[in-house]
């Protein structure tokens, strides 16, 4: 212990030796007859901010935890403990939680990817009671746009029991991510962990066959949303550019997972990355240019409420966080 | 603009060439039949945490702005400036949220400070709305602690025609801080800029003279509750532990204003400081033993929901937001 430390916790006094009191339940007093108190919900999450005219609001679908010593494929356990421990994560569990984006515009709602549908688990399928609670009728929801067609991003799609949950919305579909799920012989030449993609792409875009539309990369999809090409996440993995009235911001899907391990840690291989090598490449390529043009993001496993800047640091990156406001 | 940033943009394509159709409005479409949109509002500022068996409430009360260039007396403006910016803030105006703790135990709720009643300009007063939000009657706060008696701590506690907020609760002063404000001939000892604080604390705390319990410094003031003398910013500032179950975290109140500037760079003086030096000498201190101890933390000024760590990083630190969590 250094001796500042010493001498800053003797001038601070006793203050932080836990009192015997503590292990003494009784001691805590009885309730009194305040009025009764409901069970404590946690906070709605969604978070709304402006890009122009557009209202930009992030959605919050719940979490799914797995363990951490199966995340990364190229650094050590204690590596990648260090990392989590240095952002106050746990070491053990990777909490990777869903966050959507949605964007209001004068032609309707367009949401980004379509969450989990809650089939993914106890902690996942919050979409709706988020939606509610920010104001969104989901008929509302005129087009969803999807970055990529991994499980996490596509199974809201459907009901758990197999009812299309947006069966007015026009779904657009990178061209290259369409191709290469939809073509069954791509099934042996893909990674073990990727192939159960392909009966879950044609299960869940099975009810919206004449909704779909394929666009090609580097397009403007619907007015103000652009597309442009992010490979190796996923094959046809595609980011979008959000703009209007001269401001914008990119939903950069899951060119970085969290931004604890991704951002700080740009070379890092991840399991769930199709293409480890490209992912990478394209990963450093988004990052130099969101650091560079200062450009707000929002990131699908990012912390809520997901959005925030790029900043760097040396040789590699921090996120940011958004300032957050009481007001729109 | 170095090469291979160039070769990136080249590789990424005309992506983020803003169309010359965003200048046209009328192409944007005119709006469909779609159910009537809501007006958008802002999710309700409340994050709740355990600690131990008690539920935490970090609630937002809105914000003030005001200038940067007033700020910090010992530093240039484009000093300040720079460390704004890499934090992605305003370099002209420095917004101030104002974000209050409250601890939900089996004798009551404990709220800290008690924020700025709406009285503090038009961004401010939301704190009615949230504590609504979160499902917290303000009957239920039987205790209100302070941490220091400057305006936007103690405004609250009256409503703006001058009637008792919380009639009901006990009011837990720092006896240094008590003692301070309530001695008028300090005034003129004081700096120009904290003279006001003497009448606003006779005005605000006067209706409540019965309920006011003046508790020394580093003691336990509720069970589960400790103070300890943290002065500088203000004569009697005081931090609270807030402790159940062998968990622990620490209301820091104005040990820091906004992380971005006083824990990146601890040696900042603030016009709002009574005691600059005292003030810093604290801020080290308090800092030095978070990141050693890595305890939780909620601060009146960080951005909200306003809790989390501090990470030593070289000379200096880095406030890290604790992970947000859909589920308590």
């Amino acid at each position: 212990m250094p001796l500042d430390r010493r001498a800053a916790l003797q001038r601070l006094g006793t203050a932080f030796a836990l009192p015997a009191a503590f292990a003494a339940p009784g001691l805590i007093g009885r309730a009194t007859a305040e009025p009764a108190a409901p069970a404590p919900a946690q906070a709605p999450g969604f978070y709304r901010f402006k890009i122009g005219g557009f209202v930009v609001t992030t959605v919050n679908d719940g979490y799914f935890d797995f363990p951490v010593d199966k995340l990364i494929t190229n650094a050590s356990l204690a590596e990648v403990q260090a990392i989590l421990q240095d952002s106050f994560l746990s070491p053990t569990i990777y909490h990777n939680p869903f966050t959507l984006t949605l964007v209001e515009t004068p032609r309707g709602i367009v949401m980004f990817d379509c969450g989990t549908g809650g089939q993914m688990g106890p902690h996942t399928g919050k979409l709706p009671q988020n939606l509610r609670a920010a104001g969104i009728d989901p008929s509302r929801i005129t087009t969803i746009v999807f970055s990529h067609f991994h499980t996490d991003h596509i199974t809201g799609l459907l009901s758990a029991d197999g009812e299309a949950v947006f069966p007015q919305a026009e779904l657009i579909v990178p061209e290259p991510e369409w191709k290469f799920w939809s073509d069954r012989g791509n099934e042996t030449r893909s990674p073990p962990f990727q192939r159960s993609n392909f009966a879950n792409v044609a299960k869940r875009f099975g009810p919206y066959q004449n909704r779909v539309r394929q666009v090609a990369q580097d397009t403007e999809v619907v007015p103000g949303i652009h597309s442009f090409a992010a490979p190796g996440h996923t094959p046809g993995h595609t980011l979008y550019r959000i703009s209007d009235g001269g401001e914008q911001m990119i939903f950069i899907a899951d060119t970085t997972h969290r931004p604890e391990l991704f951002v700080r840690h740009p070379e890092l291989h991840a399991i769930i990355d199709f293409d480890p090598d490209q992912a990478e490449a394209t990963r450093r390529k988004v990052l130099d240019m969101l650091a560079t043009d200062r450009i707000r993001i929002s990131g699908y496993h990012y912390p809520f409420p997901a959005n925030g800047y790029i900043l760097r640091d040396g040789a590699s990156y921090r996120f940011v966080p958004a300032n957050w406001t009481s007001e729109i």
